[in-house]
Order: structure tokens, then C-alpha cells, then sequence
């Protein structure tokens, strides 16, 4: 993708679309493999989904790159976290020693894991008082996200980390698709029932500073670095015809203005987990996608989306390694 | 195991508990893991039922057999399946051969496929008209399905194949947790409402031909040998303290007499997916189980439960290769 120089070129990516006949032609092998027809449910869908993307009746996935990045907000000036901001970097630093869940669940899934953190010490303004970032910095983070992802991936699994972003992605959520602030509002990491109230009062000023800006504009306000970053990498992924897993409520959040900028934006994305996080579950119906697991996480980090990988392996091991009923011997009923 | 020379040596097997020590320990464990409490959801849950049933703080699948079991079965001549019974040996054919979804699901999955096929040449009997099997075919199918299970398993993950054994399972679940024959029957493969209709209506007659016996009886009566296969490496597995992990509707139904007879003799099984035949949930809920994975499949072969396995491995690898807070220099909040 070529970089960003504003925000309204966005609008203007040239967006390709799934390969039909390919999704086609998945489908009549999936009708011609030995089992019921659509017995494997959503393995089947995900295989076709695959074939569109990757313009292919037998996709595969060679090369998984997850990139999981990580940012500091200034509202967190607000008091809407219990953990320090100094948490970011720390668990940073356990990313890049190997220690945290997603090293372990992209080793399991069979994903190469790039960690990116964004101008730590640097976090972005408290929303509340001023735009979270501006159109310039929000632009950088935007190309960063995209210069990150791998040409040759076959797939790219999103996560993230950043103390205070689930209060952001609140506030992004609500700006995009409304409701009460107190329908986006979580626990995040560790807040009680004041923290929670706290959250929803903090978005409640945002958005009432930041009223009546287009959503990609809100992506600014709002947003911080490692959100415009993960919406870096899915316009990239976008143009180049790539298939992404988004992770839990934080990852999708940050990809709401996207979506209420285009929803085509996020044709080629997936959902790999539903957050216990209570606003996840409307954000994911407002994009019109359903999460692949639901194993009642709260992590953040692409742990979601790292596990729902392997669940995509299994679905295109099937699609292209099983018998046809011809194969087998089998009369198809 | 020692071989069961009656039915009712099944409630004097000796059950061993899972080991309390490493349950507290695993759970100390996870409290420790560079992550906010509880935030790995079921991940941890998982983790601390591998440590009971290992009998250690750090639970590991160095080896996970898969054994799926086919039967034949007399209930066919009631018409209750669109497909005819050579397609059970054709299906077995197919596991041999490496082109069914469960092969493909094993291999993405790391677990070692046994395919045991039960006297395909000779059906069970008709359960309308007499018992499907005398006590003595019984054990015989009870004791090879529990000389199946290899002693040096970390899991085992159970499936089966057998045509007609939709209905073989809905008569069991409705013999076990009483309700209407109707709430038990699904499409299995490939039947129409009219199909489903003929279904409970054998169930109904089934039922009121054996009505009073035990639930270990209503194995006998109203079972396939897949069905008393799957019980006895599940008493196997319960003896030696393994953990297991079934698949979907017809393998849980497969245990519903185990469940009547005594509950205890599941505590050590996990059920790895929601099927989409309507009398999973309730049966799940009847059994006090979640089942892990929900992904509108409804294909057996133990496809739900190899696709769970992953999920269960990344829930080990979290728990095993996490950091703690003190190893990351993060201060725990």
C-alpha cells in the first residue's frame, strides 16, 4: 500500500474483491468431500473465505504473521486504569523474552510473532481535553501498522497492547455506532464497578468534545497509536488481498472507524474471539461478524485470534486433504 | 482396566479422584502469569482440570490418541436413515485410508488415529423388536473399547461412525433424562422432517419395549457397539486416570448411561464441541458440561473433539510457558 497522506485516503484505497469463481469452485469441493453436506458448519465457511482472498479452490497457510502493537494513552491521566502505564513496556519486554500467552498460543498455532511498540514514552494526549493525536500523528501510526505487514503472508493475526485501551476503544465504539457510553464499558484489566463508571464518564466527555467528526477523524481523537496502527495493517492487508484474524474487543474496536468509514474496509477481516468484555458482542453484530471461539477471554495481546488460527488451519486442512465421495468409493447419498 | 464380566461390575470399578495438590497448585500457578486474573477464561479452567487428572502443577500432551469406533446397526430396518449401512465400512475404509475430515483434523491437532471397526458384517438388532445387544455383545464391545485405550495416553479423544446412530443416541438420551423423544432427535445425516419424525417415533416405540431397565441396560437395549466401545475407554481412561475428551452429540449420548448410573465415572471428560443436532445442548446441560467449541458441525468421527484437542494444547502451553510476574519484573497490580 502506498502511504497515507491524509485520512480521506482511505476512501480512496483500491479495494479488490474476494475471487468469486475461486469461492465457487471451493464450494463445489466442499460439496464433493466425504461427510454431509455442510456437516464441517463454519469450517466450510472459512475455507471458501480463504479461497476468496487468496484467489485460490485449495487455499493454504504457509506463512501466519501475527503482529500485536502496543501504545500508551493519556487518559489514563483520567485514573480510568488500577495498573501504571509503565505496564505497557514491561509487558513489552515479556513479549520480546517470550513470556506472555500470545508467545505461547503463536507457537502452538504456528505464527511468527512481531511485536511493535509505538512511541512508548511518548503516550497520546488525554481525550478528554484535546484530540488523542493529530491527523499527522495519526497518520504515521496508520503507516506503521502497514508497513509491518509481510506481502507473503498468507494470513495476519492483530493484537494488541496498551494500559488504558479498553477505555479507548470504548470511546471509539460508542463514536462510530452510538448507544450509551455504559453499552461499550468493561472491566479492561482489573477495573471494579467505580473504575467501570469512571470509564463510561471519561467517554461520555470524549465524545461530547469530539461530537460531530467523521469516524476516521474519531480514530484520531480518540484513538492511540497501536489502534491506528491495527487499522494501518488491515487497509494493507485490504489492498493486498490478505486475510486477517482480528483478536478480541480491543482490536475490533480499533477497526470501528474503518468501518464506519467503509464497511468493505473489513471484508477480508475475521473475528477470532468473543471478549468477555459485555460491548464486544454488539460491536461484532454492528460489523455484521461472528467470532470464531468463545472461551470467555479478556487478555487482549491476539491470544483470541492466535487460538482461532488454529481452528482456520483445521478448516483448510479439511477442505484440501479429504477425500471426495468419487475418491472414496463413496455414492454421495 | 480388568475385563467387565457384568454390567453391573461398572459401579464397582474403583475411581480414583483427581489429585486436589496439583489442582491448588496449577491454580497458584495461574494466579502468578503475567496476565490479569481469570483473563484466559476457559484456558485456565482447562489447565487446572489436565493438573488434577495428571497429578501434576504442569499438565503436558506429549500424547493424545484419537480412537473413533464403528458399529451397524439393526435400527436401519426401521428406515431411519437415508443413507444405507455399507456406507459405515466405506467411511472406515476412508479413515484408513487417510481421507476423512478426522484424519486431517488429527494430524493439524498432534493426536495419534486409531480406527476400531465393531462387527460391521453383523448390525446390532432391532431395538423396536428386542435388544439391541445381549449383555454378553455388551461387554464384549465395553471390554475392546477399553483395551483401546493406551495406558500412556496424556487424552484421550473419542469419536464414532455408524449410520443410524443418530437415533441409537437419541434413544439413549431419552431413556437416560426422560423428556420427549422429539427433544432428542436431530437430522443426523441427511434427514428430512419427515425423517425426523420416523425417528422419534422409533425412540418412542424403543423406549416403551424397554421401559424399567437400568441406564447400564439401556446401554445393552438400545445401543450399538460404537456406543458401549466409546463407555468402556471411557471407564478405561477413568480407572487410570486419564483424561478424555469427546465429541459431539452421538459420543455424549454414547456416555449418558455411564452419567445415569453413576455421574462420577465422567468426571474426567471434556466435551469438545456444541453440536448442531438440538438434543446436544440439553444433553451437555443434563451432564453439567460445557462443551468447548461451538462451530455448527454435526459430522462425528470425533472432528469436534480433535479440533478442541489444539485449544486444549494452547491452554497447556500458556500454563506452562508463561512468565510469572516475578520472572517479568512486573509488579502483579
Amino acid at each position: 500500500m502506498t502511504l497515507l497522506t491524509t485520512l480521506d485516503d482511505i476512501l480512496r484505497l483500491d479495494l479488490p474483491q474476494p475471487d468469486a469463481a475461486a469461492i465457487e469452485a471451493a464450494r463445489a469441493r466442499q460439496a464433493q468431500l466425504t461427510k454431509p453436506p455442510g456437516s464441517l458448519g463454519r469450517l466450510e465457511e472459512l475455507a471458501e473465505f480463504m479461497a476468496g482472498w487468496q484467489g485460490t479452490d485449495r487455499p493454504r497457510i504457509d506463512r501466519a504473521q501475527a503482529l500485536v502493537f502496543a501504545g500508551n494513552h493519556g487518559i489514563c491521566a483520567q485514573g480510568v486504569n488500577p495498573f501504571p502505564q509503565e505496564v505497557t513496556a514491561l509487558m513489552v519486554a515479556n513479549f520480546n523474552a517470550g513470556g506472555a500467552a500470545i508467545n505461547q498460543l503463536c507457537r502452538v498455532a504456528g505464527a511468527d510473532l512481531q511485536v511493535i511498540a509505538l512511541d512508548l514514552d511518548q503516550p497520546t494526549e488525554d481525550f478528554t481535553k484535546t484530540a488523542a493525536m493529530s491527523e499527522a500523528d495519526c497518520l504515521d501510526a496508520l503507516n506503521r501498522g502497514a508497513a509491518a505487514v509481510d506481502p507473503d503472508a498468507d494470513i495476519v493475526i492483530l493484537g494488541e497492547m496498551g494500559i488504558g485501551n479498553s477505555t479507548v476503544s470504548a470511546a471509539l465504539a460508542h463514536a462510530v455506532y452510538g448507544g450509551a457510553p455504559g453499552d461499550w464499558v468493561g472491566r479492561g484489566t482489573g477495573s471494579d464497578a467505580d473504575g467501570m463508571a469512571r470509564k463510561a464518564e471519561v467517554v461520555a466527555q470524549g465524545l461530547a468534545l469530539h461530537e460531530g467528526r467523521s469516524p476516521l477523524q474519531m480514530l484520531a481523537a480518540l484513538g492511540g497509536r497501536e489502534q491506528a496502527a491495527i487499522c494501518g495493517a488491515v487497509l494493507a492487508a485490504r489492498v493486498a488481498r490478505i486475510p486477517v484474524m482480528l483478536d478480541g474487543y480491543i482490536c475490533t474496536a480499533a477497526t470501528a472507524p474503518l468501518h464506519g468509514a467503509n464497511p468493505a474496509l473489513l471484508d477480508h477481516c475475521l473475528i477470532g474471539h468473543l471478549s468477555i468484555e459485555p460491548g464486544h458482542g454488539a460491536l461484532c453484530e454492528a460489523m455484521g461478524k461472528r467470532p470464531i471461539l468463545s472461551l470467555g477471554m479478556g487478555l487482549g495481546e491476539g491470544t483470541g485470534a492466535a487460538l482461532a488460527l488454529g481452528i482456520l488451519r483445521g478448516a483448510l486442512a479439511c477442505h484440501d486433504g479429504m477425500a471426495t465421495f468419487a475418491e472414496a468409493g463413496i455414492g454421495p447419498g
